[in-house]
């Protein structure tokens, strides 16, 4: 750069770090430091850097600006990170889709978010992204790049593969590996408030929404993570949980930022996880219970050590595999992705009577009324948050977005409570309000009642239209195997005794089982099968 | 707060936080635990919380609002504390007055500064407050409002004290504490950029300068200071630095923001100091070596307890009287007022060639040549740095704060060097420049050199008329006492081989003492003396 030239300098506010300044300070403190490993590949921060910059102004090149939208169509590898940098340099966004998805639920995802570019892997999903491919109106407008195009730096027109089929559809240009060489490096656009990463959730009327998170809210998040312990420049952090999670990809990101190294492997495999843990003495990795069974039986000979790995304790054989972490760290306590991960913390050193721990240091939580008027402790309201870490909104969902943000608060769509000691206590999911007279009857809290009875094996709540009083509150109930004697008036002075009067059922009907659709209780069935209606909203 | 009446959270950005916000979430997650100490008061969250909507209430009804200025003329309290955080809730800025300087300095400050309310301390300094306020005359347009008024709870009217002499000449409210009840807290005003904490500093032409201090930059450098774990929840910290010094409030802000405590004493006395250490069981203090040595004695005889406090090794007696604290915790490294504190810190863990340690978890630090430019690590130039501890700019000072904030970076007028290690070293104040051809010479790097010699006690560098060069690096240099064949030629090769050939000294003078004002090398004394002049940007 030239001293007259205005370069990035001239263009970045002082006050506001981007990704990018993240990437940029590590590469100075930590030139030689290795930021991702992934397959035989291994770059230093200084590597990254430079790939994110050839990577920033090759998508420059083909036209990707400010509010542009790039599609990650693969497994976890290290290029979805390099995507989401670039995109940052570049004032875009970047999304990894779901590849677990079927290919219609994968093609909503691409009509909706219209990106200009599709990053694809042809390796074990190339048939989906060929289906997925077909049965979109957007593909047609979007340039198609194969991440994993064995004939990595070759010329324009190639996108190869399986997917190659409708090829002739779309815009082309060249693989990724060759995008790195195809500009100079942009100046770094920084609005604090433009989305970098967009994840897709929330699906309260049956579609998902993408939520909107801007640079400010991962590196909250990231910030908080190291802030808390959680991740440090000492760690090597194996991305074994789908990047396409807010749940898993907060490590990712918190290691980023704490200047460890993030090791990627495409999907679970407990061999493969084994084998990337003692080569690359990875200090931690998102593991479920099943795998962390099926890597005590892959590694029941030992070959692999598995000792620099910090974990939980778990099944017979794990302890003496791994070093287990009894470290006093805070665990994740309530969060969701409109919010880039968790906002409360359980912390050992201040346990509380709230299930779900006290507000990180970054975050302000209150417990609101239907109006939003702010709740006093022990009272079950919405959980709102401020915050750095709150989204900008959902992509293209004003009213939906508004609705959101209404008040300067962050509307979770959560029901909680907060303790006198400060601490908070998920209730559950407000997915819709009875109204009995004046009095909102959330139905997750009274579920929650009927639940906690021992003789109660599953219970949901409706409302049935009350010519009285608008609605009233009706119970669905299953009763435990043993539970002869379960009686509607026993249940009843349960929730009595338990929460406010208005909200305990004043019918209570007993079932075998309670219709369900994907796991979730399908209310709108009850409904028609127990007369529920009148709902707030409803006319 | 009613639901359709539009309340502050109707007014509050979601993304950015504030003080007021770290306020409320600490009484809501630790009501009784206890937030500030100062002689006999003892507030939890709860009641600081309750004081400060109070004060923000009663500075709203004598017609404080954003953009105003709240002058302390005290010594350390817990009031001052809650003047800034209730001068956060409306938008303005509090300046606490370093009240050593003599009463023309303070007027100077006073007049420069224009406040609408100055709350003055009575208890040994009102005859100096008294004397500022006659030589002032933006004196007569403020509020003036005795904090230590023994008739706290009094009416309208009362100055009282020594400062009361010239009360007619300005406008009369009641003393503080009646303030608390003077009206209902207003709503939050909220702006991330507007400066909340003004401290004086800076004096480039012999007057000091505001440096603008906004609420994201107090809560950034708070935040730091718990991610670091230099301030926990189960801090109480002795608040014995003088509060208008950034180095010493920096650790007040840690501990509010942490959720520790806060005790306060208005100044250092040793016994005093001892006795509360004692009492509130205190954990930190800010201790220079006198104040240490005088502790020691003070102590001697045991009476205090003095177990609870973490300090670093000191003279005889001290390590057993203390815990020493042996935490590997980072250092502070370099930092400025118009940082908040320091960006840079000494990590044990991570030893560098640098002597100020690597950047804290929210810098970005470069260092420029004169024309903006990046340079390499191992170049000397001038640190700069972005993040949300800069400042916003200095009061009243439109050109000044233009030309530190050039180019996107915060131009901190301080000589560094990134080692290639990633870790920076402060080389010294660019006080000014030396042009030799077309080449830059800091008089801070020569000196340093100079000084690095062994037989060298003291040295300066000016620039002197040269008509091939525009300049010649001219030495000025004190011999060590012992150093009887100290030479000039040595010295210049002292320097070649130290520092770049174009910076070594041309011409050495040796001197038996340095023109020195308050501690500073007089350099106008020295050009005078011999012969300097030339300087880029003197025609």
């Amino acid at each position: 750069m030239t001293p007259n030239e205005p370069g990035p300098l001239e263009r970045n506010p002082i006050a506001w770090l981007t990704l990018g300044d993240v990437l940029r300070e590590h590469r100075l403190a930590r030139p030689d430091g290795i930021a991702a490993v992934c397959g035989d590949v291994r770059y230093s921060w200084t590597e990254l850097d430079r790939r994110v910059d050839g990577l920033a102004g090759g998508l420059a090149a083909v036209g990707i600006g400010a509010g542009d939208r790039i599609l990650w169509l693969g497994q976890n590898c290290h290029r979805l990170l390099e995507l989401l940098l670039a995109a940052g340099r570049l004032g875009a966004a970047c999304c990894p889709a779901n590849w677990r998805q079927s290919p219609e639920e994968l093609a909503f995802v691409l009509d909706d978010l219209e990106p200009s570019v599709v990053v694809w892997q042809d390796a074990e999903i190339g048939e989906r992204v060929a289906k997925t491919r077909a049965g979109s109106t957007a593909a047609a407008t979007a340039h198609w790049i194969r991440h994993d195009d064995p004939d990595a730096a070759g010329g324009a027109g190639r996108t190869g593969g399986t997917g190659g089929a409708d090829a002739s559809a779309s815009r082309r240009v060249g693989g990724y590996e060759a995008l790195l060489g195809a500009g100079p490096a942009p100046a770094e656009a920084v609005d604090p408030e433009a989305p970098v990463l967009i994840l897709y959730t929330a699906a309260f009327d049956g579609r998902p929404n993408g939520a909107l998170l801007p640079q400010r809210a991962l590196l909250a998040q990231g910030f908080a993570g190291t802030a808390l312990g959680l991740a440090s420049a000492d760690d090597v952090y194996l991305n074994s949980g789908p990047l396409f999670h807010v749940g898993t990809f907060k490590a990712t990101l918190a290691t980023f930022f704490a200047g460890g190294t993030n090791v990627f492997t495409p999907r679970v495999d407990a061999e493969e996880l084994c084998r990337l843990v003692s080569v690359h003495r990875c200090t931690g990795a998102f593991l479920q219970p099943p795998t962390v069974d099926a890597m005590v039986e892959a590694n029941r000979d030992g070959r692999f050590d598995l000792s620099s790995l910090r974990a939980k304790p778990g099944p017979p054989g794990w302890n003496a595999m791994v070093t287990v972490d009894d470290r006093p760290l805070p665990r994740s306590g309530y969060g969701q992705t409109e919010l880039a991960g968790v906002v409360t913390y359980v912390d050992p050193a201040r346990p509380g009577r709230g299930t779900a721990g006290r507000p990180g240091p970054l975050a302000r939580v209150e417990i609101v009324g239907p109006g939003g008027d702010v709740l006093p402790p022990g009272a079950v309201g919405e959980i709102v948050v401020r915050g750095p870490m709150v989204m900008t909104g959902y992509h293209r969902r004003p009213e939906l977005s508004t609705a959101r943000r209404r008040g300067g608060w962050h509307h979770t769509g959560d029901l909680g409570r907060r303790e006198s000691d400060g601490s908070l206590t998920f209730v559950g999911p407000m997915t819709r309000i009875i109204k009995s007279a004046a009095e909102n009857v959330y139905p997750a809290e009274v579920e929650a009642c009927l639940r906690s009875h021992p003789a109660v094996a599953d219970a949901a709540v409706i409302g049935v239209p009350d010519p009285a009083w608008g609605q009233s509150v009706k119970a669905i109930v299953v009763p435990a195997a043993d539970a002869d004697d379960l009686t509607a008036a026993a249940l009843i002075a349960h929730c009595r005794d338990r929460i406010a009067s208005y909200k305990k059922p004043r019918i209570v009907e007993f079932v075998e089982s309670l219709p369900r659709r994907g796991g979730a209780v399908d209310y709108g069935a009850l409904d028609e099968q127990h007369g529920g209606g009148g709902y707030p909203g409803t006319g």
